[in-house]
């Protein structure tokens, strides 16, 4: 931290009121503004009510002061406001005269990387560098410490790693702060977005397997908890924390205090079942990196079906009025109650499957990050970045991270586009295979939702597959449109990602 | 064709040159410019050797000679070029003065509706129209007539909408040309642009029946082109284009002479059988409308699973040296052949999955027009889209596109954003779940590839569910990132498609 005197803090919302708090308990000095007064004298009473006595917290509504605060030598800047307001604060800095070469800006919001490479270009003449930060914890990461993946001009980066250090999570096994450096340019938003891609795989996949236990097994709420804190506890799920949270939610029942600030107040009933089945982000465009996660994979040719088929369930989620005109019309069987079912043994089978899920999500996101880093010259390294997951972030998955980080830390896989090639993956994804396929016979038979379990299936068949029908596609396309095709046996196969050097002539203009 | 004199045609490339010497064929007069002047020549060689007597196509390897020849009054350029290289000539023809105010541009490339727009734009303070011009039909549409569908200034585009009549394909119901003024602006290219999305899905759709019979049930090519040439027939899959080419491909032998230009020589086997299963467009980035489609889908928030798996199946088949090595990693079990099952009963099912499948992808193509035409103000009137798809298209499926017609043309669904609200195609659905489900009990059972007939299956469930395991998602999403949710039963039940009132603090900081 020698090299900054106060942290300033753009913007003092939810997140920089308690990344202020947070970061003043570690005993660092902080200095925070925002274009609302009251928010910043909000922040700065939070601060001071709060019991550690170390604290040191200055809000400022006049930007001016607020930049002198920060002292005559570099300094830092951190902005925690929703994306897109960042372009009219740098205007009123430069307006101000207020930018300083060497200063670093760390931008803390999920930001689309080709905006921040944008703000990079545009802050070179300055000679100031702004840094775009991923972020993963959730709202209470600011506070407790998150996964933090910062990217920008490598420098720059490094004089913050001693603060970020500081301020992020560790991972518990080896104490190590969960940051690095990721990358140049829009890098760490890249990771993190693509972080985001995995989680809606993972997010998914849980949801589908209580759906399972729920409505097919007929177990309580607080039964499924049990079976997850079984999952999270040992093997294949081990410290999981979409599945640990999931075991806390599944067994919170209502109380008659409820959560304190009113919501969850009754004397019976779980807390779960009052919920309604609308996942609105990002049908109501709050968020992006989930629908960017998508659009990277099409764009970057990554097959990336589970997340994509996970995006497109929640998306078909969030309209619940339409969807009960379409359930009326369309009048097709809802999941069935089997109560014969030999249930341990079922959810043994999930509980492989639902791993094997979780590890085709990690798979399509690593091979897109890695796909992105060559065609940009990023370099990143993965198995850093696998260790940057290892604590505070939302997926979290220690034995999933254990596997890649042996693997990865292995020099023979530092340039690694294909995760499945790795030899501990392609052996678990070989062994979890036959539970994921019992999975989806089971939930298709009994009509239950399995949209991003059932994509994970179909990913690994044609992922590992010889000969497909795609062989039949290409035949048609030559048909129609000329495509042209190589020749079974001949100097082309398997060949090149190219174009074929064989067109027949089907039918004779 | 009373506004204009002669056809200019920009490109003499294979689409440029056929469509001159078709259009000659119709009686109209041509001239036809490439900078590249060989191109122009094999051009002009061409329509001399055609037997037509009325040919007029005259050649020009000078631009400004070229311009000239089209008349002194408002002329009608054709460009056929590949995207991208439009914008160049664009700035020969400016830089030349050749811009004439009332020009009408039609581009006839897969260009992304954006770009279309930028070019729009450009071309404003000249008074000249840009009109980006869809068209489906395979590359000898452009000879035979395809399905045409021009977006840009509507009275441009009606200008030239006699001479697109003459050269469209027609429905051979009506006899009407498959070809009308879709919409403003980029509306053009992006109704063909999701055009090729459902198309990849029924592709998909297509191989994946294709391999069932050809690897499960163990029949011959030639067997399974009559099971096609059946489908295509009678019933739901009656004159699907795709099928019905399938039928052609599957029935094509190797002969001695071959196709008459090197390929197929044989004396035994199917052409089919050499095809090498990787489909490259668009893993090797010479296409775009089949991941653009994705994107679109993803950015505007319209569920499009089925198109979506299709577009990620055949991206992960292109690079078939590493999936060869993902086959020896995974070591996973290749599709069985099972020559006990019953085969007509199969094949009965495997029709109605089929159609399911199709009628899906044709749901989420015709909700992500309707969407994007809403948010865009282009105001597309899907009725007259379907008739300009009923003819020379590679998506042609009478059977759905009678069933549109008759719905859409009813003024109650002018302006429909949920294409499963339609009673007739909400009856079909109802009525081919069970084939859809049966389908893939059998092709999970039996290891086969079906990533698009699953992933409707699956569409189908959520998309008329109406209580999602979503439900658990959301209250995840609320513990870690106070995402706020609604309450089941509540004023905001179903409620509107926005962030929910209610945040419960699983885990208080």
């Amino acid at each position: 931290m020698a090299d900054y005197e106060r942290i300033g803090i753009i913007g003092a919302g939810n997140m920089g009121s308690s990344m202020a708090v947070g970061f003043s308990e570690r005993g660092m000095a902080v200095s925070i503004w925002d274009i609302n007064a009251a928010s910043v004298d909000r922040a700065v009473k939070w601060a001071k009510e709060d019991k550690n006595e170390r604290k040191d917290v200055a809000g400022f509504h006049d930007l001016t002061e607020f930049a002198k605060s920060l002292g005559s030598s570099r300094r830092l800047f951190l902005f925690s406001i929703t994306h897109g307001a960042a372009d009219s604060v740098l205007d009123k800095l430069e307006q101000a005269g207020l930018l300083r070469a060497g200063d670093v800006m760390l931008d803390a919001g999920n930001e689309h990387y080709r905006r921040t490479e944008r703000r990079q270009d545009r802050l070179t003449k300055h000679g100031v560098n702004w840094v775009g930060m991923g972020i993963s914890g959730g709202y209470q990461a600011a506070r407790r410490g998150g996964s933090l993946m910062p990217g920008g001009d490598e420098e720059a980066v490094r004089s913050v790693l001693p603060f970020l250090r500081r301020v992020a999570a560790t991972d518990r096994r080896t104490g190590e702060p969960c940051v690095d450096y990721i990358g140049p340019r829009g890098s760490g938003n890249y990771v993190k977005m693509i972080h985001n891609g995995v989680e809606t795989g993972i997010l998914s996949g849980a949801c589908e397997a209580w759906g399972l236990m729920k409505k097919c097994l007929g177990m309580e709420n607080d039964e499924i908890g049990k079976v997850f804190e079984d999952w999270n506890s040992q093997g294949e799920l081990k410290d999981n924390y979409l599945i640990q949270i999931g075991s806390e939610i599944c067994q919170r029942r209502k109380t008659p205090e409820g959560d304190g600030r009113g919501e969850g107040v009754g004397t019976e009933g779980y807390v779960l079942d009052d919920i309604v089945d609308k996942v609105v982000q990002d049908a109501d465009n709050t968020e992006g990196t989930f629908f960017w996660s998508v659009e990277e994979g099409a764009d970057r040719h990554v097959s990336i079906p589970t997340i994509a088929a996970s995006q497109f369930f929640r998306v078909a989620s969030a309209d619940r009025a339409q969807r009960l005109k379409v359930v009326e019309a369309l009048h097709i069987p809802q999941p069935k109650l089997v109560p014969s079912e030999d249930k341990a043994a079922f959810i043994e089978t999930l509980r492989l499957a639902v791993y094997a899920s979780f590890l085709c999500s990690f798979c399509q996101g690593l091979e897109l990050i890695a796909r992105a880093s060559k065609d940009e010259n990023w370099n990143v390294d993965l198995a850093m970045l696998v260790k940057c997951w290892r604590g505070g972030c939302i997926i979290q998955s220690d034995y999933i991270s254990d596997m890649l980080l042996r693997a990865l830390s292995n020099a023979a896989h530092q340039r690694i586009m294909n995760i499945k090639l790795i030899r501990e993956v392609a052996a678990d994804l070989h062994r979890t295979y036959p539970a994921l396929k019992q999975i989806i016979l089971k939930a298709t038979e009994w009509d239950a939702y399995v949209p991003s379990l059932s994509a994970s299936l179909e990913y690994l068949k044609f992922c590992a597959g010889p000969k497909l029908p795609t062989q039949f596609m290409e035949a048609e396309m030559d048909f129609f449109g000329a495509h042209s095709f190589d020749i079974v046996g001949g100097p082309d196969d398997p060949g090149e990602v190219k174009k074929g050097k064989h067109h027949y002539e089907w039918r004779p203009a």
